[in-house]
Formats: C-alpha cells, structure tokens, sequence
C-alpha cells in the first residue's frame, strides 16, 4: 500500500522528478517488502508564492547531478586519459586511494603509479549502487571487471574491481578503489 | 523545504519508522540539496479498517531487517566462527565471491580457501553503505581493514576491505569481498 | 491510479467504514476504468477537538443503515407476514406502487390486494443494486424470481420481479413493484 | 463535515469531473446523513511526471461514458428505429430480457417479438438510477411510462416500466425490460 | 514542525497569498512556540471545476482588502483633508469616538470638533496591529505619536495616539481614538 | 470553501486546540471573505516517532498561555493590588507607558504614580483583540471603561480606555495605556 506525497517547490525535470519517484519508492522498500506495483508516489510541485517558511517565500535548489551518471562520465574521462574533463568532475579535497597507496589527491600522481603497472585498462561494468549518508555525500559503488594490457604487452581481463565515490555539491571528493589485480598478479 | 508524506498500513513499530524517516530524507536529499533541517518527513499510520485497495482490506506485512545490521550480525557470526548462527542469515542460491575464488555456495568452502591464507582475522569497520536496487534485494556495502595473523603467526593489520551483500527477503543471498591481502603480501 | 482519501469525524464503526471504502471505489470506477486493484481508499478519522467549522466543533451523525440490508429485512417481514416489524421499516408518507395499483400506503391494503391473486409468494434475489440519488433518498433496487402458489393451490415459480425502494432517514417512504405475473397468466 | 479528496492522472475533462464529484459526494452520502453543503470534494489532478507507481509513470485511462447518457442515446435509437445506431452501442454477449422472452441477442429478433404486441411504443421517462457493481460493469435503471398503439391501432398510455441495463467498456452488454403490459391487456 | 496546508480556490494573487501565508504563520504561533523557521504553510489553488461543495462548483469571492493598508489609506486622506477619498473608505453605519465625544457619524462633524483644539495633526506611526474578530469584522490598531499646531499656532509633538478600526466588507464601520492631548495640555 | 489542514506534534489539550482552530479560522477570513460556515480547520496530530525533520524525532513545544487570559489575569491581580502575583507574569525588561510617564519599569513605580491621581480604579471591559507579531511577540488589547474614586473621594465611571500589551514567551514585557482622564479632567 504505501503512499508517499512529496512536496516540493516547482522547478525540477522530468528526469530529476524520475530519479525523486525511484528514490521515494526504493526507500520505502528498504523497509516495507512491498510489492513495486503497490508503491505509489506523488510529487506535488508548489509554485513560489504558495509556499512559505518563516512567512518568507523560497526558491527551489537546483537540483544535484545524478550520481551515477556523474560517476560514469568521470570513469569514462579517465579511461580516455581526458585528465581535464575528469578534474572539472572533482570537489574541492579530492583524494583517492588505490590498492597499496596512501591518498592522492591529483589525478598526475594515479598516471604516474599507474604507468608501471598497466598499459592501459578498460572498465566493465556490472553495476552501480547509489545511496545517500547521514551527511551531504552521496555515495555511489560501481562494480565489474577490467581488462586492457600489462606493461610487457599481454592482455587481461576479467579482474574483479569495485570503486567507491562520495560526491559533495556535485563533484567527486573522494574515490576508493579495490581490485583483485595483485591477486591475479599472484596466481599467474 | 521538501515534505515528505508517507501512508502506510499500522505496525510498524518506532525503529522501522525511525529508518523509514531516515531512508525517505536520504532519498530525496540524493536530488534536492536542501539542509537536512529543511526536509520533513511525516509518516501517517493507516488502521486497517481505513484503508481498502479494490475494495479490500489489506495486512501490513512485517518489515524487512534493517540490512546494515543483518550484514554486522552475519560477519560477527563468521568472525566468531558460529557457523551455523551465520548460516541462518543465508538465503536460497546463496554465493559468494572472495579474491581470486569462483562462486562459493557453503561457508565450510569459504573456510577451507581461508585457512592457508590466515590464520584467523578481524574487520574493523569504516562504515556501511545501503542501498535499495530496483528489484528486491537490498544493497549493503561495508569497508574498513582487516586484521589478523598469517599462517606463520606473524601479525598483520591496516589492510583495506570493501564487503557487498545483497539481501532479499530478509537473507543474504550474495557477498563479494575485496581486499588488499594479495597487494600486501606482493609488497611485504 | 485513483486514490481517494475521506476526512470524517471519527465515531465509523468497520462495517460502515467499509461501506464507505467500497462506495468511494465504485464511484471512481463508474468514470475511471481503472482496475479495483489499482484504486485506493484511505479514510482518516478526526477527532472531535481536531475539526473545526465555523469556529465550532461537530458532532458526527450515526451513519445511516445499509440500504440493501434495509430492504431485504423489510421483504423479508412481508414475506413472513410479519406486519409490525415491516412497518417499523417505513417512513412517513409511505406509498408503494405493484402492477396495476395506484399508491397504496398502508401494507393492509396491500394484503387485501394481493389475497385473490396468490395464496403466497417468495422472493428468490438475483441481486442488488443501490444508488444514491441527489436529494436525500437512497435507491435499491432487488430483482429476481418469484415462486408461490396461485389461489387454486397449483405452484408457480421462476416469474422475473423487480422492486424499486426510495430510502430516506433509514427508512422506506416508496416502494415499485414490477412483476411478470399478468403475463404469465396471459401465456398460461 | 466529510471532505473527499482524489487524487488522479490529469487527463479528465469539467464533464467528467463533475462526474466524480458527483459520484463522490453521493458515495458518502449513502452512509454519512451529512447535507450537501456540508460535503467537500477536491480533486488533486496529478501530470504524469508527477506520479509513479512501482517506479514506473502511467498514462491516463480515458474517462468511461456516463452509463445514463449511454442508456438514453441507446433507447432513443431504438425508439426510432435506428438500428444500426444502437447495435453500435452494444458490447459482446449483449443479451436482453423482455416479459415473457428468455434471452434474445440480436435487436432484430426484439423487433420481430414486439411486431404483433404494439405498433409503436415511447418512453417517458420519470428517472434514471446508476450504480456501480463490485465486477466492471455499471448498472442503469430508468423508469417512466410507455405510451403507444396497439396493433389494432387503439392508444395506450401510462403503463409502467422499469429497464436495467448493464455496462460494460462503455458497451451495454444486457438489458432486462418489466412493464405493465400483460397487466394492463389483463385489465382491459 | 507545525506545517499548514490551505486548500482554497484559484483566484487570489501574489500579494493575497503572501497575506494568507503570513496570518496562518502567525496564527500558528500565537498558540505553538516554534521558531518562524520551524513553521510551513502551503497553499494549494483548487481550479473552479476540481472543487465541489454540495455536488455544486463555487466561485471564488475576490479578497477582501488588507485592513493595515485600508487604514493607513484612510488617516492618510484625512490627514490631507481629502473627506471624500476618506468617505468612499466608509461602510454604512460608521461611527468615531474621540475623547470627549460621543458618537460621531459624519467626517464634517469631526473637522468641527477639531477646529477648535488644533490647526492641524499630522500622526508618525510606530506600528499596526490587525485582528479578526469571531464575526465578520477585523480589527486594526495603529499607533505611534501626534505633532501639529495648537490653534494659537505653537507646534506640539511627541503625544502618544492609538486609533483602532473596525473593517467588515473592506470598509471601516466604526474608529475609536485614544491620545494624550489632555493630559499635555494638562501638565502644559 | 477554504479547508485548512495543520500538522502539528502530538501534545496539545482540547483547548490549546480550539484556540488554534479559531486562530487558523480568523486567518484565513482576515484575506478571505467566506462565511465561517464555509470555513474547515482539520488538525492532525503527529506521534512523534511518526515525524523526521533533519533525520530527527522532535518534541512538541508545551502551548503558549492564551494571551487575553494572561492579560486579564494580570489586570485582576493588579485591580486587587495582589503585586506579587502580577510581578509573576511579567519578563525581563518589562515596561510600561501611561498617559504622561515616560517608561515604568516597576508596578510600585506605577502605584506611586496612580496615588495622588486616584483612590482605585476598575476596569469594565468591553473586549479584547489579540494578534501575534511577525516577531516572538503577541498582542492584546483589551478596551472598555474605568470607574472608581478620586483623590477627593468623589466617584467617576465611564472613563474610556484602551490598554496594549506585548507578550512574548508568556510573559507580559510591555504595557501601553490610554486613557481620557485627563480630558474628563479638563472637561470638569
């Protein structure tokens, strides 16, 4: 049965208003195992002058970028080596960490730890998973495998990888990647 | 200002509204960068005998686990080597996936691949990560580093982990696990 | 989609809440054509310090009976000549209305017209159909067959009938018959 | 006090939303004894980007025919003997009941039973009822007084009739006729 | 938290809805001490044909006329000695008291009550207070200080005046002034 | 037609509501000309693990005193010169302006003043007007007629008055008094 009402000021798109429908309705089923069909949710959009807090009027917030769509253009800038468009994706403090490094927090130092490890590796995906902390980060996983070429020219695939992303105010602030490169390293 | 209404079926009890109330401002803050202080969320509890979809009544049905804690109870169970307390926390087609393992259907495997790896290790938590994916599983992402003792007795500890599960009806039903051990023992 | 939500003071026991959930539902579905299961009702209860018009609390009125139920006790009483519980049925200024009749008002009459036509008559229901028309009357209608016995004592049965009640203030005040009794006897 | 609120997928047009809140306001009228001008009905339109059920957006139904307006357009064909107009009217298993007939399917075996009864036969109609059932299918009564010759071409007035029609997908899909006929022959 | 919805009909502009917002917040903390911060009012526009009172569609009356603004039109008129922009401001049946003065009904009788006492007054406002009554009057007050010239022309200021005002049907039906005039002239 | 809907935290007496229902009526006539009649106040209690704001339960703030009732208790306490219990209604920096004093901040400061101006004085009243300001304060006015003794023991009634209070957290923190003694005086 759930019903949810979401009020909210006029001023965001259809694709905006799908992700706020999609979002409203996994939330509740991360609780009450309803079907999907028995889930209702409907946004009412409330101009301006209907609306007041503290008896002043508001304006709406533009709405934040998917995540996952922020993240997957991220991931695709750097697998082109489009080192620019990736860091316009960046917030400020932006560190990541790989497996065996400490933070890094430029995009040069990951080319540079990388050069000796790969030629190049490409991004399979199997999923993304998004999901909000208690904070202003959002949080999205994207998982699958990788492939592309060792230094020495022979080529891998299938290697397990994860990443982790939080995402502040529309940029990415801090990236965690796991992957089981060295465990294959390992067995070869 | 968002207001979040939910209409739901009477009994569920303060700590499920408490992570309904949590889950609904999550889902709408991944969209709408309002301060959380901006975001209401009310829940309006339905008695039975006001609510009729096709002309019938309905029974609430019982809410699921809250999943981050269905996650803490099974690794604190596998921990602890409660095999079979962990095993009640595994649903149907149960599989798991550990660095460099195929799929492992029974925890008896996964303990047989472990003990020439280490000899026993403990998870100290980051954080957890939840998500509800479009079907019925829910997502749990927990992280932070392992600690523990190689085969040789020699101590180990610091080293990164990311555990996913996936959770439906109330089970586990999947986990992949990645880790740096491999990247560890390369570098020791 | 439909979803209807009813305010009113509390003081609705199930069944009429019920009745209240069915025929919400049903008038959405004689202009939607939605499927029942697609068609929610939710009826919230207040309180009496919690509604207010014109500055005034209210007290909420008895519901009335369910027309059909009243209908059928009441043909039911006259089925069993059971005078006085009918008429405790009827309102003022009552009149029925059977083939070839004009307005009868009081049930003597009623038998007396009826005496030379049949020894006695039953009502096998097909079914019911209520409405609410835009003054205050309730409408039932009930249809089905009769079956008696003609005053020589040879049986009938299977004769289409329909009745036709006004209901106002829970009781009759009019009641049309139409039979095929005359043209049964014209065939016969 | 009741006050009626439906929310439904914008599409609906002042017609047919007088319709509903028509219906509605009879609805609760039938089991709360509120005066009219005590009964509120608001009608929430939702635009389809604006509404989800089961993370999905739905399209509008279109609005069903007003059954009463259906049964008038029918009946007046008929009356004029515009046949082709009417069967236009009909849905699948159309089946009629008149006094003395089991069921006929086809309007021309109606036309061939009448032809030895009456010349010609009109309506004057004193009112109609609809209601909805439980199943899809409305139910129509109008009622009023035939007026017509004979086939010896004598004139008759002021014999009662009731007929009962069902609904269906905006298609009548039986009729059940009762009149007076038989009895007023009887009497003559 | 108090969260206040108004459902009203299409029909009132920016500056009536800014109005309406503002006297529900204050209504609501005349009674709830919840930060202006804490407290939300949404109003919901019905269209004309999405509202039904009594199975009937109503029109919106147009708003009445902030009562603040029609006061401050009113004492501005005088003031300049406009009697007749000042007069249209007048409902029937308007009456003034002044200190000393019984009920006056004609603005001339005012201007000759005043000759004597000062050649001209001219008010500095420090604030308005306005009210509704339960009935259909509201109620303003306005106060601050008097300056102008005694009739021997010698200039005065800084007496202390509240004017209070009745208002029904957006014109003022009664005034009511009090101010220190005597008593400085007393202590003079 | 206008129907106002508040949501407010669980914890309010049925007075404290009535007091809300009548406010939230006024508010809406101040701009709105319906007859009270046409006017709906529904208030919807929240439990407090069913309302989130920020991620968090809330307690409901206990009700601010009726501030007619505060004012006219004060006037009684200070009519029987019961000091002690007038000073317990008055908060920090409480002031008070009467015709020709400039601010008093203490009642004896007041009784000194009254002395020599006369024996006692009572109030009739002939009403009260309260509002709330856009800030923390209510006001009240309460009007009508002062009778008593003067100095000389000679007797005077009928003396108009109007008192203003400001309230804020249920405390009286100023007081503003007109009156015509002085132009009963003169005119003696």
């Amino acid at each position: 049965m759930p019903i949810v009402e979401l009020h909210v000021l006029e001023g965001y798109g259809p694709d905006e208003k799908r992700r706020l429908g999609e979002a409203l309705t996994d939330a509740v089923r991360m609780v009450v195992p309803a079907a999907p069909e028995a889930i209702t949710v409907m946004i009412h959009e409330m101009q301006e002058d209907d609306y007041y807090r503290g008896r002043s009027r508001r304006k709406p917030a533009p709405a934040l970028p998917d995540p996952c769509e922020l993240v997957r253009t991220y991931l695709e800038a750097m697998e082109r080596r489009q080192i620019e468009a990736a860091k316009a994706l960046l917030g400020d403090g932006f560190t990541m960490y790989f497996p065996g490094t400490g933070g890094m927090t430029k995009l040069e130092e990951l080319l540079e730890w990388a050069a000796p490890r790969y030629r190049f590796v490409k991004k399979t995906y199997e999923g993304f998973d998004a999901a909000q902390t208690e904070g202003d980060a959002s949080v999205v996983y994207c998982r699958g495998t990788l492939s592309g070429e060792w230094p020495d020219g022979t080529a891998f695939s299938g290697i397990r990888f994860v990443d982790r992303f939080e995402i502040t105010d529309g940029r990415i602030v801090r990236q965690d990647v796991w992957n089981d490169i060295a465990e294959t390293k390992a067995q070869a």
